[in-house]
């Protein structure tokens, strides 16, 4: 039985929370901490069987008990807290992204060198049923040397451009994603890319010095290429969609719906929209990555996911914002790290 | 090079005479009969090739240099000109159903003894692409034995209460299809057939006599079950399915569609309607099951539907009839012939 | 908060153990009895979060703080426990069939009467995600006026002779869902039935006086035209589909799969196979069905699927079972009860 | 009724004169030129109902009956006839491309100045049904402003690579009709243009000095992006799929095929390939595109496609090129014309 303390109670904190109590097996909560812990919140967290709710996250870091700390808390407080859990001999499982700042990336990955330490970082899509179909046959080489990987990933809805501003911008706040899944679908890194962009969703996102629309092409170590597409707005919904094509054949996937009725009228024949956002897309996905992160504990084995796999999607959206600067094409080799 | 008269110029006789000029290699027309020919299709015919139009179709089974008889006059002339024309040593193509009457039908069938004439019914359904890959399939053993065959036939409007009264029932102008499609499916003759049928669509249609909506079961030769649905008004086109279930596995075609267009927006996914009806859906089938029976001539074998498979679906239309009337499963064993 | 009692630890019985445990707000399980408990089963219930766990039921119908039983036990103990457990005072959620034997389920009709007891039965298929999104549009009137109903129901593999043997036949153990499908998409009672049935899968189950395939053929009180087709086994998995056609269009559904993944080679476009069976296709739908069970009993609401709902598909069985017999259309009035 | 004469009798001339007699009303062939015209092609081109043959094709230009010639000679001869057929006072139907040297096609827009002549170029898929359907919900306003336009273009097999090495390389060979179609599809010129392209396929077509892999990503000038994927070998067959994406929603096409069948058995469910290659998927395009040049002959309207649309593919075939050779977005208005 592996125990967790839950950091940050937020929306990302109340899945994992919930998602931890209900569907991770060999797996407790004993103490969640959020600076603005509210009655209701702790009468919530009770009731799913966690033992013990505080404002102060250094209750998780000193109790002795708790093997895992989870970070759900705000972006600019993964890294040093990351550190601190380090530091605790605590294992850490750590929503994305560890830091916009490679620098202080770099400090968690000194911290767990030597250490042994299990560090995994939040990129839930991995363990999505469809995306995991997907890489699986390319795994398998069921496609062949793959040759060409196309990702589209759109929002249903854009954020509202003071989120923009602060959250690092479009490439680390939602590519970040399709960076990690571009690397997990090609089984290695990118060497190169280039960003086509564009602020065709609100204005106000481009005054606050974001984009809402992108192509992103990407030459990746094994020799394929590879093409990101997003939106921050598509009106029918959350638009998740791999495809990689190789030498023997080709992988796709298509959105999950809430059910597969279809209605034929006189104005067409009509499927369901995608589900309506990541948290209905993805659910499952995060109960998933959490159970694989207790069997690394487990069984002393890496994580599926660790500080390295969490800096590399960084690095790619700070080569984007470059290539978007400069206009040009951005091999990853000029981000100094 | 096989000469052809075409007996008939309301619309489906038109629509033969343009697939045979345009599609059908090694045949050519040289006369079209009419009662009514008019200028204005007598030019049309020309127009495309035709040498010759006439008011007498005595004039084409008279001529020695036509190799060929196209029947497409009204039903109840179907089995007397079929008669004439073998009696002249025409080769005959015609339109379905050969007659509503067992005992015409088997006038044509007598004079068709002991002679050399090529005799072809126009069930063009066989010739689709969509029935002719799920037939191939079945026949091919893909799916082992055959289990379970279920047809689906609708069309998207119904005939005048008028027409329903005169065209012997639904049974006998529009399932009549169905009932060669579930032999050609099969590979076999049907055994027994129930029917559950209502008058949903049209009231008028009721009170002409006639039903508009039917379920329809029946128990092949072969052991297989199956089923045809119909009704008389599908709002959103014409509806023309099969599948057929077995030990192996199950083979379905789905409707056709004017292009793969799928439109996403707010309010679904949405995707064309089928093709509107017999003459958008089934176009390809005209050409291709005179190119077949053209092909029977030259090579001096068998047509691909011959006067026996003209008719099976009559009888199947007269039993499913009795089933209605006596409110029991009918043996074709018991309509005599 | 609703307290259980679980009667039965078989397949069933810890599927709603577990179900409850973890998915139903509001409820939770003091006592799972089974005559045969073991140590293993007791700390796997124990780990769930059930306090108790026995070999004699009646520890759960005398135990005042419980308020519901969920009767997962053999058939034939189902309609003796409800009765036991209605005079106990307790809310009832009883596994189906209620009995095979019509007199039986009589009696837990008359032992209800005068009560304030919930009951319910688990035809769970009604709170499917895709059989709930057919129904919804065709109680919202989106269809029109429902004409032609159609059920696919297959299962991947027959069950042994024995099993068919004692299992009541196939349609009483496996059709009874789909006669409760049809009532929940026509949203009213079958008023005839007639079968064509057939032993295609295992010569086996034919010797035990079974049947493996079958078309059935409904008519529906409101007046459409119902059609289910059975099969114990398709090769290619669980095949559970429904359509429904009505006077402004259709509704339908398709399978649900792993995965959307769809894998291109030279061989075809490849799509996965449906969901192995009912476990992994409908185990959402086992808590669904008991959080609504527990929303009757917090609001004093009738039960969404109650006594004569349980009844009524028996009544088909009997019905379908006369048909096959007396090879003829049977009126379900024809069935005492 | 416009008379042609038809230059070239190799592969797509004999697709132009079939479809010409067979199925362009208003239209006819007086005569066939080519160089190495033999007996064979002369009676097949006789049988169509093709006046003449000859080795000679001024014969056509100097032949006052004849309305209009059809150029589908070696690439190389287009802009030449073109030019000499306009002096001649013919209208042009040119294969493409009219040339690969710019300066080349500048001949010909300056021979068609000041004159009457009607001058179509034959980039079919703006024909086809699927991505016609596309383009039409575009220009309604269906998607609102496009956003994103992605093309999908993969041939079944690569050339060989002596071939690659005379057809001008990839982006003026096969991409070329994809830069028409993401002019079509966006309904205005590109401005930007940046290719990752690389040799996956064959190693050989690398030593000739072409790729067989490319993405390209382009800017449209109204400010929508667009993104185009090719492969000289996808071994599922040819894939011509589409997808703009705009502020109201999405069109999409999917592949054609022979029929809609679907096989479900113990290894998944099984639909058929797209149509093998260009001759199977595009046949109709190719009689379409010939009724609208016949048409705008008619009714002495502007052809669809005039010698700019001729022209343009070209100026981003070499502004492609140039993006390979330099690595960098390349500006179309670098371009010299």
């Amino acid at each position: 039985m592996v125990t967790f303390g839950v950091i940050g109670a937020g929306r990302i904190g109340k899945v994992h929370t919930e998602s931890i109590c209900l569907h991770v097996k060999g797996a407790k909560i004993k103490t969640l901490a959020d600076p603005f812990m509210s009655d209701e919140v702790a009468a919530w967290a009770k009731d799913l069987g966690v033992e013990n709710t505080t404002k102060d996250y250094h209750e998780i870091l000193n109790d002795p008990e708790i093997d895992a700390v989870m970070i759900c808390s705000s972006t600019n407080t993964h890294s040093p807290i990351s550190i601190e859990a380090i530091k605790a001999g605590k294992h850490v499982f750590c929503e994305k992204p560890i830091d916009h700042d490679l620098a202080k990336i770099k400090e968690v990955v000194e911290a767990l060198k030597g250490t042994k330490i299990k560090y995994q970082v939040g990129f839930n899509r991995r363990f999505d049923h469809n995306f995991e179909a997907v890489r699986n046959a390319v795994a398998s080489g069921k496609i062949g040397e793959p040759h060409i990987i196309k990702i589209t990933s759109r929002d249903p809805e854009p954020p509202s451009a003071e989120y923009a501003a602060v959250s690092g911008g479009m490439f680390l706040d939602m590519t970040i994603h399709d960076f990690d899944m571009v690397r997990y679908l090609a089984g290695c890194d990118a060497e190169e890319i280039y960003v086509q962009s564009a602020v065709l969703v609100d204005p106000a996102i481009g005054k606050a010095g974001d984009v809402d629309t992108a192509l992103i092409t990407l030459k990746m170590a094994n020799g394929a290429l590879a093409m990101i597409d997003n939106s921050r707005k598509a009106v029918y919904g959350y638009d998740q969609r791999a495809e990689v094509f190789g030498s023997k054949g080709m992988v796709q996937t298509a959105n999950d719906t809430q059910s597969t009725m279809v209605f034929s009228g006189d104005q067409g024949i009509v499927a369901e929209k995608p589900l309506y956002f990541f948290l209905e897309r993805y659910m499952e996905s995060f109960s998933r990555e959490v159970r694989l992160f207790v069997k690394a504990i487990e069984e002393d084995t890496d994580t599926p996911l660790g500080v390295m796999d969490g800096l590399k999607p960084v690095l790619m959206g700070i080569a984007a914002k470059k290539s978007v600067e400069e206009h040009r094409p951005v091999k990853l080799s000029e981000i100094q790290f």
